[in-house]
């Protein structure tokens, strides 16, 4: 079963935002036994959008597209629809009765450009959106489908995952089995299991995904009668890399599974961040349920809150500097005592891109972790960007936790 | 001049990777004056790529391609070339002495991988690589040209940048405008300046590209002698919309923005987060020099913290739960004081997609500022995934705070 995805809007062409959704849609398609052949950005141009549809049917029998259905005049996804369903748009009430909804939640008024978003193809199936006011809609025509959501991440995924996807037809099957590891990089994970990689039958695929120090492990298989081999091959590799395995699932992310050991044992976690500035604390909180064993953070970006709320020497901030080793462990000691937990965080760095120094250069970051039987602490050299030293250093931190709570575990 | 993009990579088309790369070139061909028409993904298939060229051709003078230029099984774009251009694969004496030469470097011994590397299309000109093995490729052929580039960012951004830019003919001229603003959406603002785009000029378009709580519009127009009246558009645009744009550039974002305010008037800022769990911190921080005036943050995830650490009232907690106007006035009050801070932002709410009542259902948020002339809650009802939901509050907030920020400084 092929599928194409088309993106729509000049936003993409002149390559001013990154074209996440249809990445999104791309592996979501993937993962539901849909093989995108074709993925195609076009301008929010009436005979560019026609043109578009027809080059991605072509190939497929499905076809997603985002983007060019909100009610200003450069959106013009859904008379291009028109013109190449050969439809007119007439009004929809349920629409407007659930855009008034929506506006009456967060006390606004409708306006005529509300009700721009009311008219609708004829022929389309209508696809409620709960989440904002540009339904999903459906076109079929001699067995082949084109579903058009808005361009809005999480409208996009939740008219697909939610709303669609039990009205399209079941594609091929397919495993995906994974493995989620943190702590070392593709290169070590790849010698680790080289014997098991070379001896995978041709027909099952292994994927490595790499994001900031942390791995991902995929085998695919398409075709139906492969879940066993599947799980035996899962479990050989869950087997081999051991304790850089953090969960085999998608939805299980690091700092969740971190969260899920952290509430079976009863314990309780804090942060203290300096260069990372809430980011960690963003990562553990994300996570819903995080509140059975997240107790806050403090994020003391000057000077004097480091002294002030986490207790750290003034005499050692001046002898060391903030980014030091006696400093971070200074503050995860710091969060321990004064959050009254049992495990604490902490980060002190330099982010970048300016602030850095010979001895410090920008990239230098100290992380620590305080738990029962003591402090342990990890210096960074990173080379990245602002957010992206942010990111990575956050995540480090998660792993050196992560590495403390199994050895604590384990004594 | 027309221009369109061709990646090639089942990475990319089983949504493993999100394609940077094409956006890097989309940005560069346009501010080099080429508009691109068209962006295609593809796999590593010949007949999918030669295809591929085709549907590029068709409404282009300029195809820029990347991927599949590595020397494994899966890299066939060469191949392609060579069938599409009726050409075939000669050993390339210069690439193998600047392979042999970049391996002395890293002290690597040349393979018969890179060997494969140095069979390239006899029609082609090379384009020597300086960072990597792959060379580029142009083929020239009635009028139009194929640029092929390797699929690593900084080879590719270096052959386009350095090496074929001066082998392309000059492109268009092109301008764009930016007009960013925040707190009202998408529709509040076409109709604020519905006259203003009723008149514009057929040769200039504009958008609206909204994300949370924020749309920036963008005008552009392609030829020459048109700067003067983009800058007239935008500034009545500007003028029309007034305390609602925060920034005429893509590089300041509504939290530098503030930054800069903030850093003018010698004034400070702290945060008191419960939902919104760091994030907010995150925004203000991931600006370089934040520093100069963000102090830190509390993010009092239990109880227990928003009473020690921002002396929120136990009976106040008790009596009108965290999730209150009184409470968050208070946490926000709490670090005004406690933080010694001109300006204080807190959140206190239910993200979702657990935790909520029907009094307060998910998505229930209060938010707060207290500056020097008092505190202001406002109330959000968001729909969103738990995510998004702490993200929208986190702008929000920063909405707010901009609001007081203003009125201070009329005042």
């Amino acid at each position: 079963m092929k599928a194409a995805i088309l993106t729509i809007g000049d936003e993409i062409m002149i390559g001013q935002i990154v074209d996440t959704n249809s990445t999104w849609i791309a592996a979501w398609l993937d993962l539901n036994g849909w093989k995108v052949t074709r993925k195609l950005g076009v301008r929010d141009e009436i005979p560019e959008i026609i043109k578009g549809i027809d080059l991605c049917y072509e190939d497929a029998d499905l076809v997603i597209t985002t983007g060019g259905l909100g009610p200003t005049k450069d959106d013009l996804t859904k008379d291009a629809l028109c013109q190449y369903y050969n439809s007119k748009l007439i009004w929809h009430e349920e629409t407007w009765s659930r855009v008034k909804e929506i506006l009456k939640r967060i006390n606004r008024e409708p306006s005529d450009l509300h009700k721009v978003q009311c008219y609708l193809p004829e022929n389309a199936r209508i696809i409620p959106n709960d989440q904002g006011s540009a339904p999903g809609m459906m076109f079929e025509e001699s067995n082949k489908i084109l579903v058009s959501v808005p361009g809005v991440p999480h409208e996009m995924k939740h008219l697909l995952s939610e709303k669609i996807i039990q009205l399209l037809p079941k594609g091929e099957a397919v495993e995906h089995r994974f493995v989620r590891t943190a702590g070392e990089g593709e290169t070590v994970l790849a010698e680790m299991i080289e014997d098991i990689e070379s001896a995978l039958p041709s027909d099952i695929k292994l994927a490595y995904l790499p994001s900031f120090s942390q791995v991902t492990l995929r085998l695919t298989s398409y075709g139906d009668g492969k879940k066993e081999r599947m799980d035996v091959l899962q479990k050989q590799i869950v087997d081999r890399l051991g304790d850089l395995v953090y969960s085999t699932s998608l939805d299980i992310s690091l700092s969740k599974s971190i969260g899920d050991i952290l509430r079976k044992r009863n314990e309780t976690i804090g942060t203290g961040e300096s260069c990372t500035g809430g980011y960690l604390s963003h990562l553990i909180t994300a996570v819903s349920g995080s509140s059975d064993y997240f107790i806050g953070s403090i994020v003391p970006y000057a000077y004097r809150m480091k002294t002030s709320e986490l207790d750290v020497p003034q005499e050692m901030l001046w002898e060391f500097g903030a980014v030091s080793e006696e400093v971070v462990r200074s503050m995860a000691e710091g969060v321990r005592k004064n959050l009254d937990v049992t495990w604490a965080l902490s980060t002190s760095g330099i982010a970048g891109p300016t602030g850095g120094t010979p001895q410090k250069p920008v990239g230098t970051i100290w992380i620590a972790c305080s738990g029962p039987n003591g402090t342990k602490a990890r210096l960074l050299k990173l080379t990245r960007d602002r957010v992206s030293n942010i990111e990575y250093a956050s995540i480090a931190a998660l792993v050196l936790l992560r590495k403390m709570l199994l050895e604590e575990g384990e004594g």
